[in-house]
């Protein structure tokens, strides 16, 4: 007997093994192997992706593949964590064709390198369901530099990375692509907030700057409204956001203009991968600063209060009704 | 607006937390934090596992619970690793019950315990496909002290933990329960057969024994044969194993003797998660005696040789003919 194998030793020898970092021991083992940095505690996080439920069951597998990986970075970046590794658990249908497997692959391995995450080990399986894809990453911070979501304290300021709405816009654009609002689009205004729901840009570059100046934060996945008011519930405070303050990238702000419900769509809407961060009055200038020198614009949209709850301030001055504030597949 | 969040956190503040290890932050943050041992490398293993493929839709929770931890917990004892720790990610399909999830929880956060394997953190989501669990596991070893699948050399001797064959023959004996063979069986073993299909027991008190004395070890989840030809590829050599050595307990004896479909079964079955080792002849004795002292028999099967492929010779004395000699689902 040879020890060639089963199916799946096949399809990881053909598809994986080429994408496997050194700690992957070629994936010829029960386990991955890791040596972690001197001096460092780990952070660790996992996301699970479904079709169906969290993307498109045909949206590109490399697409598929990257999102699986983008959104576990996220939450290390978010953490003030740089990447060591990461793992993935993949169930797919039987009958899932080799070229989704190849793509899939391809995606995954192409991204490893560029987010300097290689990956290590994980396991793959079938299921009667739908494409499942589980990735747990580990991160690394200086010891005592993880960033909590419990750290703000009232009077701090509220800031927010990049743009916030384009993805759950995008995925109502891509829902409903002759809705009224999308007509006001330009093609690459179009295609830019399609490809912010597929591909969110996890904030790597802000991990020291939150380790150097935020009390507080987390990445941005359920929407804005509902994950800061988690933030300021976790940290046992209150706090505002002036919907106005919030940034918008043009496309976003030409269909919410004069729209109370895509406002709230972008207020609420979940795939943003932005990072939340409360910080110290004092230091907002010089958070802002290496901010944009790491290349990561961040924007001041409101503060942390006494007491509890979160108020997020409408464009006419009157405090949104938002419901949960977040979205929610249960 | 409140921070109290969707369903996932309620079902999280509800079930999970109350298990959660200190490393979680009582998962109320994007990621668990967990300082590593001084001077350890990492080890690290991820596995899935779906209903209707893995497991019986109806098995109880708490069972499917332990046993997605233990066959992670399986992979560390294998490579002479003790746990640090595991992240949980849960796909439920919509209308799952809280029962449900609670006696999940609590079999889960009861093997925690018993292992000395807290849970880190992990994800909750919903899927139109089965209950599918995917459990990270991260595990310590001395520095240099991880035993590889890879180390076996020609002339060592082939070693297994505990009995084997009971788990694919309680699968059997769960399909079919009239079956002819299985009425040669008392209660007493016919339960001993159920049960170890559906509680694996990780050896993890071999690993430091392993980490002692093994050239080369893996856990035996897709079948004897099939793994040991697997290992010995790895290593680079062939090798052989002797059916009538090979342990079995009183029940898998019982319904395999004269049967060789049955035998084939003890032999090519998965779900043992027994330990599988290459140890230099010298040092069988020691590693015999330390394994029993720390509660884990080990029996001698086999013995690795020059050249490739694994001979597995039957009570006969002729090599058996056991097709790939493992379980796929691929």
């Amino acid at each position: 007997m040879e020890g060639g194998g089963s199916g799946e030793d096949r399809l990881i020898a053909r598809f994986f093994r080429p994408i496997a970092g050194a700690g992957a021991l070629g994936l010829r083992d029960d386990a991955a192997l890791l040596s972690p940095p001197e001096g460092c505690d780990l952070v660790l996080t996992k996301d699970a992706v479904v079709a169906g439920v969290h993307f498109f069951a045909d949206d590109a597998p490399a697409s598929v593949a990257r999102k699986a990986l983008r959104v576990n970075l996220s939450d290390l970046a978010a953490k003030g964590a740089a990447p060591l590794g990461a793992l993935l658990a993949l169930a797919l249908p039987k009958g899932t064709g080799e070229a989704w497997v190849a793509a899939f692959a391809d995606g995954l391995g192409a991204d490893a390198v560029a987010f300097g995450c290689p990956i290590l080990g994980g396991d793959t399986v079938a299921t009667p369901g739908p494409v499942t894809i589980t990735i747990t990453a580990l991160g690394a911070v200086p010891k005592g530099g993880f960033v909590p979501r419990t750290g703000a304290r009232p009077g701090q300021a509220i800031l927010v990375s990049g743009t916030i709405g384009d993805a759950a816009l995008g995925l109502k654009l891509r829902q409903g692509p002759n809705d009224v609002p999308f007509g006001d689009l330009d093609a690459e205004q179009r295609g830019h907030l399609l490809d912010r729901y597929l591909h969110p840009q996890p904030r790597l570059a802000l991990a020291p700057v939150l380790r150097a100046y935020a009390a507080a934060a987390m990445d941005v996945s359920d929407g804005l409204a509902g994950d800061a008011a988690k933030m300021l519930a976790a940290s046992g405070c209150g706090g505002v956001i002036e919907a106005r303050r919030v940034p918008l990238s043009a496309a976003a702000a030409r269909v919410t203009a004069g729209r109370a419900e895509l406002l709230r769509t972008a207020l609420t809407g979940g795939d943003d991968y932005e990072i939340l961060a409360c910080v110290p009055h004092a230091a907002v200038p010089a958070f802002t600063a290496e901010a944009a020198r790491a290349g990561v614009p961040v924007t001041l949209i409101g503060e942390t209060r006494g007491g509890e709850g979160l108020d997020v301030i409408g464009p006419d001055g009157v405090a949104l009704d938002l419901g949960s504030g977040s979205f929610s597949h249960f």
